[in-house]
């Protein structure tokens, strides 16, 4: 049997032991992890160094070098994001309907855990705490693949995390760091359906395709983020400008931020100037069609590859539409199924585009980015699915378990011909 | 662009089309599939005809033959399931949860319908009907690839329904049937993961398994059926009876059937001579373990083959257990996460067999073959799910939709510095 199997083998065999566990174990467990990585901080921060300096060696800096780097504060934010999970109500258990049925039968739908998760992620040390904890709280055991640049910190927190698993009597193969980090154990990991219950790939478009192309288990996807903001007849300008700016400015690298502003024609003439105005204020490219270009001399022309890029960064594409519908479609040939937003005072207005628009998140009058399971009530987030299956948008410690059924009977059979002595 | 993708594409964008119905139009649609079911009856007849023709020309016969036949009143019997369909509670729209948080933002969970969804299955042209009825009752569109056997019959079926989606001005796209029948050409299918949100394959395991092999789209499974009925320490031997006698008996073909009963070592003595006597009365072979063979002179001995088969047939499984976990060990080791069942007085055995067992349906004292999507109260089932995933278990209209976040404000930002004019 490869090595990469045998691991998971005994990660499901643990899983067993954490659909078992109660709530109190669970939290205990993820405060003795929490108060372990900050007493064993210069254990993690001598693997980080290593780290460091073997990335710097490849020629790796700027903010790959940065995400990849570990300090005391950052530590410390570590094991409090592992003590905010630790705290969060505990979906195991939940019973979410209960139904008596004409024959007596009570039917429950009880929350589980998933099983085996496995994420694989790339260059950030955080994750490996930070995803370990949340698909721990939620009773399911965890195989992670981090990225080769941080393998020293991840062994080094994964190796903590383990030692007090043990120390509570629960199988360390519970928590799973996978060391081997050739792509062709990758690919075999990815293909043990009979194991993994659910593949989380956490990273840029390549690592997230490359999952997709080569998994046999299930997997949740979090493409990319082309969020719109819709600028609609009847919108309180002031309020779109506000809305545009924190969208396209506040974090424009992270995957809820604004790529596109979609403009009705009726306040294209009125809106688009100040627009150009505070967002150019803002160090704002912007790349328009050719209406918003007669309007707005000297704008750059927007591509389509434009009108479906995720930038990432101070760039906007700008379309001026005819009409809600328009937008629309523009959304639906364009989009990511990510987050769209619709600023308009219409409540009807607002009630077409929530009804036509099939993205994860749909706002009305409200920020894209807060399109976060944090700023959303989850508590944490393990990823946003853009997979339109079992989660859909920011998942929380919820969406790491499934609803099945509990079913209490007296004795009730189907045909109560196969009854005993009445045959 | 091949035929299937151009098939494909034409699905989805009927697909948004469907999203967007609301619930009276879909019920009069589907009310009016089922007229025309039964109005066009001779035409669909005609076209089974040929299939059956077909069939016995190939040496098809038996139960497979029966699978494909139809007759008037299995017509009037497909068309009442469509009409049952259009009765259950539209799962589109429904507000799951809602929480106003502290920033005042509106956070709603709303279900919307997954999209395209494509179904893969054998013989029963009945299936056409049905499962196109659900899919698009939760405002999906779907692609149905059915089994060479019946394809006349599904392509009469299907023309009816196509028809009448156009008198309703509805996009017949949003119900595709694959006439292409190769086996290259599922596999396209399979992989258009732009297109497809779901693969549900219905039928045998080599079905679901090449389903399973070749799918780049996300897959629902339904493996088979290994359910086990544990008559624990407590049990009341009586009805531990009858609930064998139905679970073994009452159907022994379908997936909700027990194979194999377990007895705890306590009870064994007196509850497996009468068990024995009553299944031997029900034509029941039995295949045991050496205790129980030690118990029952003459019962032939059971492989780790019988006990993970599915037999689908008279044939039990028996293995005698030291205690309620050595049942679950069995359970885990041989069960195929379908339905188990416990038998106990014990409240407290009862709850340990629940938090242990992982399957998708556990009983407590009821007949597994209450695992039914009609039984369970989901009013009609498309499949039963034993993927731990979106869903467990039964599938009904529900199943086919997706959580996700309609978020209302009034102007709300996430950096309030970012807010024009306060910059």
């Amino acid at each position: 049997m490869s090595d990469i199997r045998t691991l998971a083998l005994a990660c499901r065999d643990a899983a067993q032991v954490m659909f078992a566990l109660d709530t109190q174990t669970k939290r205990k467990l993820l405060h003795d992890m929490a108060d372990a990585l900050e007493a064993q901080r210069d254990t993690i921060l001598a693997a980080n160094a290593r780290d460091l300096q073997q990335a710097a060696a490849k020629g790796i800096q700027g903010a790959m070098l940065d995400r990849l780097k570990l300090d005391e504060s950052r530590i410390t934010g570590i094991a409090n994001a592992v003590r905010e999970i630790a705290a969060l109500p505990d979906p195991v258990g939940l019973v979410t309907r209960r139904d008596t049925r004409p024959n007596g039968l009570e039917v429950e739908r009880v929350r589980i855990p998933l099983g085996v998760i496995a994420m694989i992620y790339e260059a950030r040390p955080n994750v490996t705490a930070d995803a370990a904890a949340l698909c721990l709280m939620a009773g399911n055991a965890v195989i992670l693949r981090g990225g080769s640049e941080a393998l020293n910190s991840n062994m080094a927190i994964a190796k903590i995390l383990r030692d007090v698993m043990e120390r509570h009597d629960i199988p360390a193969a519970a928590l799973t760091l996978v060391e081997d980090l050739r792509r062709e154990t990758m690919i075999e990991l990815l293909q043990l359906n009979d194991i993994v219950d659910l593949a989380i790939p956490r990273g840029g478009e390549g690592l997230i395709r490359f999952v997709a192309e080569h998994a046999r288990v299930p997997v949740i996807k979090h493409y990319k983020g082309v969020c719109h903001l819709y600028v609609d007849a009847s919108a309180d300008e002031a309020l779109a400008l506000n809305l545009l700016i924190d969208g396209k400015t506040s974090r424009p690298g992270v995957c809820n931020a604004l790529e596109t502003l979609l403009i009705h024609r009726d306040v294209a003439e009125s809106f688009l100037p100040k627009a150009v105005q505070v967002l150019e204020e803002h160090g704002v490219e912007l790349r328009g069609c050719e209406r918003s270009r007669a309007l707005m001399q000297g704008m750059h022309a927007a591509s389509d590859e434009d009108y479906a890029a995720e930038f990432l960064d101070l760039i906007l594409a700008v379309r001026v539409v005819d009409d809600l519908g328009a937008a629309v479609g523009h959304i639906q040939r364009f989009g990511s199924d990510h987050t769209e937003v619709i600023v308009t005072r219409d409540d009807e207005a607002a009630r077409r585009f929530v009804q036509a628009i099939r993205s994860a998140v749909v706002m009305v009058n409200a920020s894209s980015r807060f399109s976060d399971g944090g700023e959303l009530g989850l508590g944490a987030e393990i990823g946003i699915s853009t997979t339109r299956l079992h989660a859909y948008g920011p998942m929380g410690a919820e969406a790491l378990t499934v609803e099945r059924f509990v079913v209490r009977g007296e004795g009730q059979v189907r045909h109560p011909s196969s009854r005993v002595g009445r045959t």
